[in-house]
């Protein structure tokens, strides 16, 4: 790959989708939208780049913070999501507990470690759709293509967004990008992560690294209707998981299944 | 239209994409989720349908409950969500007040009924997902044809789903449809409404009377992309109104664009 062909590629196009629109952004601290909004910045003058970063309670945002700054950018604002997060989850509790007595399902009486994490994800889209709303902006996604296919993202969450400029990159091509853009190290360096958890990391959720996932990947791209994978050289390399991710995450890559009533 | 044929088109296509999963719908009073329960009922046993009722604030809750009862299902929940979402508009004032100076336009220190609009909607996503979440469910959505290529539904919103059982019917259909199952009259004669702020109706929003903007939808459904609309004998007829609607909601039926990295 040639990271100055790819971005030379990127950034006219997010220049020609936005078309003047401001840019509303996410910015994690993780390589994905460090690149994105280092993408941003090539595309359209800094003052267009609504960048926010919204953590959960005592989360960090020095990485978020030093990625604004190295691009330059000093117009970020920050939001904490907790009371959100924690006060929509406590609303859910009664109701689960009558629905688990319905469904005769034992209910432990707080929402488990997904669903929490899903609603992060969702508040943080709803932040940045209700600042896209005011100021006529576009929400401009992370999503890589490892993480779109094994469907590592939020659905209605961080999978929702106006446009993904980065979703033709694999994981590790990101990398690439990311020390054409200068990203500083702190997002590089990091271990990838959603962050939805206590030391969540993307590589032990998958099971795999990410330089093997994208290998894979890279191989079977197109592939996933068949119900038997190739796995070729790849087989019972701790890939099983893999596919179980892809197959499993299909309706996270359609639209809501539309019915018909014939003719 | 044969009213049986649909509906018998239909529920076996629910029943299959449920495959034993719990239906999540929220349930407004309005005739489209009245007859999206009603095809529930039919599809599966009533215990594994979990209705939730969401209003905001004083909103009557009566409809609702009227519908729940006439298909002989007490198992409903009702939330409240005014809380959720008054807390969230005020989480983003700060944010909007900093970047209206950032983007140097004027900031009148509120929400627009719009993009309060739009954070109802998204909360209510928000708890069917988070149910459908905790009881491995489905969200079924509730939007119909007529809204589907008008983009009168919320990105994110109830716009997001798993699947959209009326999606192929227009409004004007889904009448039928409601009779044919019996839906309680509150829903069938109440004037159609997102409800998203105090007095909006559909039509009033749309500019045109359902059954005008049907008859019109059906003559030009896939035509969408021509630069010119043959208007045939509606001309001049306050449509131009639902062109704009249809042209300008483009983005609201289409995943996220994704850009390429070439080859």
């Amino acid at each position: 790959m040639n990271p100055e062909k790819v971005v030379n590629s990127l950034v006219p196009q997010l220049k020609e989708f936005l078309n003047g629109s401001p840019a509303v952004l996410g910015v994690s601290g993780g390589v994905d939208s460090a690149v994105v909004l280092a993408l941003c910045v090539r595309a359209v003058h800094k003052q267009r780049i609504l960048p926010i970063i919204m953590p959960y309670g005592i989360q960090s945002i020095k990485d978020s913070v030093e990625v604004c700054k190295a691009f330059d950018i000093d117009n970020y604002q920050v939001i904490n999501i907790q009371v959100q997060v924690d006060s929509f989850c406590f609303l859910l509790k009664s109701c689960l507990r009558f629905f688990s007595k319905i469904l005769n399902v034992s209910s432990d009486d707080k929402l488990d470690v997904v669903t929490q994490g899903n609603v992060k994800a969702r508040v943080r889209m709803m932040l940045l759709y209700a600042i896209a709303n005011s100021f006529h902006g576009r929400v401009i996604g992370t999503t890589n293509k490892s993480e779109y296919y094994t469907g590592y993202f939020t659905k209605w969450g961080d999978g929702a967004c106006d446009c993904e400029p980065i979703i033709d990159l694999y994981k590790t091509e990101v990398y690439e990008i990311a020390e054409f853009l200068n990203v500083p190290i702190c997002s590089i360096a990091k271990p990838p992560s959603a962050e939805l958890w206590e030391g969540q990391t993307d590589e032990q959720e998958m099971g795999v690294p990410y330089n093997k996932l994208d290998l894979f990947l890279a191989n079977i791209v197109g592939n996933f209707d068949k119900e038997d994978f190739e796995f070729g050289s790849f087989e019972g390399d701790g890939l099983d998981k893999v596919i179980d991710l892809i197959l499993g995450s299909s309706h996270k890559r359609v639209p809501p299944v539309p019915f018909s009533i014939g003719t």
